[in-house]
């Protein structure tokens, strides 16, 4: 059986850490309503709305899922790390969501407790909540705020975690494949990307077997596409979609990924439509020269800005300084981004299990943009380029004749 | 030309509301961090990410966008609602982007003038974002925090907000059509919605012309699926996904929506594949007699709170309160929900313009879920049911034989 989620001895593991944590920091309990970081500690992903959640971990009593009826009975079906589900009908109801919260944090015992919290608010805050900070009804408990304490073990992926984000970059590279096959001029981007998407899906289903399920709803659970980076619009990095169709002479940035047990990967690739100008390969190079400076100083012990200047330094020297739009990458796993990031102002050392995107790219307003992206793992003794679809033009360029 | 877009006109119209109503309650400026509020006043959708972004309007100076460089040639292709961009490179930065967004609030004379703000930490906080709230920042500024000014003007749909959400409900009409057709026993659910999701998004561009794009990225531009409610898990109203495929005998819960110029409609049904039992009939009998009380009660003047009374009166009678997992709707547009909220504790008025889904469901727990959901119009003098499905069980019958 291929390894397709993180196994519940892992769960237990980390929830351990973070009662550990918690009694070091003199803390009672931890009360979370990021809904990936409740992932994180039990597998459970939940369609977070206007509907306030949180998970709540005490240093000696059950952990404890508070929220809206609907997901009652499908806590047990996601996770056994779950111990106890204490629900309100709906929002807003008769009695505010918070006010429920109160009474269950109240026969927790927790009422009189210093508890620390990713969010004083109580409640994520989406789609036109609006209620009381719980800080304001609990006022006898005393709250801290602890955002770095999940955000940091996330930071450092663990042998199963690794394990997925590879299992994904497999997926990922079988999309892209299938997107770069199926461009051809005339046809519309996203076409092309539902179709790839699509097709890698199904046979990413079909070979993991059975029980492969996406985890988040929405969009495909393998995909590829150009987030409307076609054309001139290929200068703009989030681009979001286009109205034209793909042209011979294009330059396309692409973006794949899959979703194996929760985690991703990340590959970007720029591909250019017919035979490459001298213009289109003289941006290409400088680029793939960026990445491959930037890929040189992953190491442990190494900073996060020495990669960010590392790849500046070479668009320096080609002249290219003002052709940058943001920094060379960003830390993922379960979310698109995460910290610590490729950038000048962050100086975290990286460390043996941090996943990164390495991405520098350079974009020409008007006319065309150039940008890959790689996952890169920090190993014991230096790093691991995860992703693996080719880098270079021939490899890139699509023959339109 | 199809309408796929609201007009530059209605643009202005609202950016000058905003403008009077800052006048009225002596605001010298808005400020926005919710790029759908941002995306409301002026057409320009972009990925909010870690990056703080932020639309300020002062009273009486230039819409001005601050935020991160990689939007800088993206906005003008967008909206010319937007006169002025203020950029900072990246985050975080060798200098904090909040830091960059004091001077830029210097530089249009906003440093000790009275702003309202949708939050008053300055930036959406998202993927492990940190910084100082600009509130602290900025202290002879005086920060009030305005959340309801933009919430209540989107509550009220105008004429083409309107059109746009009708056009939305025939490519949702399309999506589900293809969704029942391609159901078959032994598929996938993710693979039937993708198959679906994919032609309706391709007929609907051909249909609408090649000035159509979507206004997000990822996922369909028009969609249908299951999210998961497939047989026995039709009973978790937010069941993400499955891994069981398609049975003979399953009852199925449907969504579909399309995306036109921003604004979306709200479809699902109830499905059964092959010929339904009695106990089938039963509950799918008391859900649409739940859902033909709740239409009945929608009018100007009436209260929100008195649909969900009317749903839930149906559902007591017939001894299925237990079953119910959620209230009965919610309001839509520009989001998957918005306020005011069909919730037995929401007495809000409604008003002609308003939208609202309207979908009382029953779920039995191991069994299965019934539900249904339209998208309802509140008129001068009643009520547009806008989307047209059908709702009978035999038309929802998936013949398998």
């Amino acid at each position: 059986m291929p390894k397709i989620s993180i196994s519940r001895k892992e769960y237990e593991r980390r929830s351990e850490k973070v009662r550990e944590a918690l009694v070091k920091k003199k803390l009672d309990a931890l009360y979370l309503t990021n809904e990936v970081n409740i992932f994180y500690l039990t597998g459970y992903y939940y369609i977070a709305t206007e509907r306030p959640a949180a998970l709540i971990i005490p240093v000696d009593n059950e952990v404890t899922f508070m929220g809206p009826l609907l997901e009652k009975d499908h806590i047990p079906l996601r996770t056994k790390l779950i111990k106890k589900i204490q629900t309100y009908l709906d929002y807003p109801g008769e009695k505010h969501p918070i006010d429920h919260f109160v009474e269950f944090l109240k026969q927790l015992g927790l009422h009189n407790k210093t508890i620390g919290t990713d969010n004083p608010a109580g409640a994520l805050g989406r789609w036109g909540y609006r209620g009381p900070p719980i800080t304001e009804k609990l006022l006898k408990a005393k709250f801290v705020e602890e955002r770095e304490l999940i955000q940091k073990m996330r930071m450092i992926k663990s042998e199963e975690e690794i394990e997925l984000i590879k299992e994904s970059a497999k997926w990922a590279n079988l999309a892209h494949s299938l997107l770069q096959d199926y461009v051809e001029p005339g046809l519309w981007d996203a076409e092309v990307s539902a179709l790839a998407s699509y097709d890698a899906s199904v046979i990413m289903r079909k070979t993991l077997g059975s029980d492969y399920q996406p985890t988040k709803t929405g969009g495909f659970p393998a995909a590829a596409g150009f987030r409307g980076q076609v054309g001139s619009k290929s200068a703009i990095p989030h681009s979001v979609s286009t109205k034209n169709p793909i042209r011979e002479g294009d330059v396309l940035i692409t973006g794949a990924g899959a979703d194996v047990g929760g985690y991703n990967s990340e590959l970007e690739r720029t591909m250019v439509v017919g035979e490459p100008t001298e213009k289109q390969k003289k941006y290409f190079k400088a680029m793939l020269e960026a990445q491959e400076a930037a890929l040189s100083t992953f190491k442990p012990r190494a900073k996060c800005s020495g990669v960010d200047k590392a790849a500046r330094k070479v668009l320096r020297k080609a002249g290219y300084d003002g052709l940058i739009r943001h920094h060379t990458g960003h830390g993922l796993g379960l979310e698109e981004h995460e910290p610590p990031w490729l950038d000048i102002g962050d100086d975290t050392i990286m460390k043996p299990g941090m996943v990164f995107s390495c991405e520098p790219g350079i974009y020409i307003s008007g006319y065309a943009g150039f940008r890959h992206s790689d996952t890169v793992l920090i190993t014991e003794d230096g790093k691991e380029v995860i992703t693996y679809y080719p880098r270079d033009l021939d490899s890139l360029t699509i023959r339109t004749r």
